[in-house]
């Protein structure tokens, strides 16, 4: 049932202070793992260096549960550990997690994941401790550490794909929110009088910038408009079900118009949820990652002027793209993993 | 020049929590000053205690400026120390202040506040050390430490009077964003197709929900509909200049249909700000205060749901009245002084 891609990589991570590559005995192994919606990612990494020691993907099977799920990402993590023990695990679940007692509330993407207590598990199955924490957490807490954000005390991560997130870094710290729900830019209303989002509201960021929207607004034009958008007609064999986001992007880099009025459209939202959390929250940095965000200048000059415009003149802030990429999370949990070890529990050595 | 109204009353407190009121030498007494835009407060309280020992309230003169406003504080505070030197100082300043140094930035309302040292000078005029924030800050640490936030470890104070603005604590202590400038929901869009506002954007909560656009808004609909609004015409003698936040919640208060529905409108554009607010931070507290709150069920109805209707299902918070009224910033100069207290200069014994 277990299809296990082997990645050949070490990743080169773009870090702006340097460490020196080791695999001495004494520099501790620490293991990074990403519970995603269709994908696990394993790794392992001696504290302190810039590339993964190994790494593998493996994908879920169909009709995949919280069991199989569990099952792929322990063999994927034997395998990579070949025996070695992890002096400590970091872990990113694709879902809401109690972060303090390291249970996962539920996955939207997988059943059985209610109520697991996921940090428990892998603790009892590695003899080594382990911190978990929701994705959106966790990649904001990678880029802080190890990408876009180093050196910066006060940012928001927002990842732009099949949907849109975040997660807060302030004051150095992750900001989780009271019930652990902080970052929920996605769910800000950017127009009352928008279309209605799958949350139940209308215009929220989501719907007007998500990749699966954008896409699903497109095939909603092309319907109704069917003289428009033939670039983009073409570049799905005039399969309006194949049209996503990507294929959004690349029309509207070929100079498709209404490629082009859904990219900006979304770069509109994105705009004013970003200025609303600046005059809200006066944050130092918004990081931005996610395959949206490849969707070129234009995209990205709209949602800049946007965004400034919704910022009062006196609210600063810096625009970023995310560097770390679909592997944000993964260095997010080699930090998670580094900062149990400033405090590590008695009972496991 | 000078008109100093002598107040005569000690205020009560509602705290929850007691301690027993002392004058005795050995409790220090702290100063609490409030630089309003048109008014000064100056009051002394022992430390611990739940009620002012001394509070004194002076107007701005016409043509105020810094020296004037700075005149009358100083001579308030002497009047009410009376001859006692106190053991720290705490300030709230109405407009930006950069609270690491204690320099206003400036004042919106009076000239000649621009990069004025207010904590030097303060601390040079009492020989005691002072603390210095914006007024926003300040009352919602009042209302945190004294008020409706007590218990509570992630809030926000949100003023809705002549603007609407606001101010955050997060883990128990006040986040003041990278610029000094987080708070600002009045700022953040309710409505992109809304009424331009004074910031130059369109449909700002400000705009929509803040007294003095109330008034002006209810002005406009008046001169528009000639039969329309007649309790309110009433109550103000048809004289539609003399409309303020006030006689439009009174007016409501009476069943005038033109009323209801600005304070209707007022009160969705503040709950989308704050349902925006609650899935970006997830705090666990909305404590409102200011004017245009006391406008009654019906306002407080539609906030309160359409607030529930923006925040995700999975967000929760609560929303609650401020109680310390006027005073909040004048309590919150207290815990600026208390926290003094816990952290003093030598130089100043």
């Amino acid at each position: 049932m277990l299809f296990i891609k082997v990645m050949s990589y070490p990743l080169n991570l773009p870090l702006k202070h340097t460490s020196t590559l080791s695999n001495s005995a004494l520099i501790p192994l620490l293991l990074a793992l990403d519970f995603g919606g269709t994908k696990h990612t394993a790794a392992t990494i001696y504290r302190g260096a810039q590339r993964w020691h190994t790494h593998k993907r493996a994908f879920s099977p169909r009709n995949a549960n919280a069991s199989t799920d569990l099952e792929i990402m322990i063999s994927l993590a034997r395998e990579i550990l070949a025996g070695e023990k992890p002096a400590a695990i970091g872990v990113s679940f694709g879902g809401p997690v109690d972060f303090t007692t390291g249970t996962v509330r539920l996955s939207h993407h997988v059943p059985g994941w209610e109520t697991i207590q996921l940090r428990q598990l892998l603790e009892d199955e590695f003899n080594a401790p382990a911190s978990v924490d929701n994705d959106a957490n966790v990649a904001v807490l990678g880029e802080y550490r190890f990408g876009a954000g180093q050196g910066y005390d006060s940012l928001i991560y927002i990842t732009v794909s099949t949907g849109v997130g975040g997660g807060w870094i302030l004051n150095g710290q992750p900001w989780r929110g009271f019930g652990g729900m902080a970052g929920e830019i996605g769910h800000t209303v950017a127009d009352p009088n928008g279309p209605i989002c799958l949350c139940g509201k209308r215009g929220c960021v989501e719907r007007l910038a998500s990749g699966s929207y954008i896409a699903q607004q497109v095939r909603e034009w092309l319907q109704e408009q069917p003289n428009q958008g033939q670039v983009l007609r073409t570049l799905v064999n005039d399969d309006l079900n194949a049209i996503t986001g990507q294929s959004v992007s690349q029309a509207a880099a070929k100079g498709d118009a209404l490629a082009i009025q859904a990219l900006e459209r979304a770069g509109w939202a994105l705009g004013i949820g970003i200025g609303n959390a600046a005059n809200l929250i006066n944050p130092q940095l918004f990081v931005l990652g996610g395959g949206v965000t490849k969707a070129g200048e234009r995209f990205w000059e709209t949602l800049r002027r946007v965004a400034r415009e919704t910022a009062l003149p006196e609210v600063d802030f810096e625009i970023a793209q995310a560097v770390l990429g679909d592997d944000a999370p993964l260095w997010g949990a080699v930090a998670l993993a580094e900062d149990l070890l400033a405090n590590v529990s008695p009972k496991f050595f």
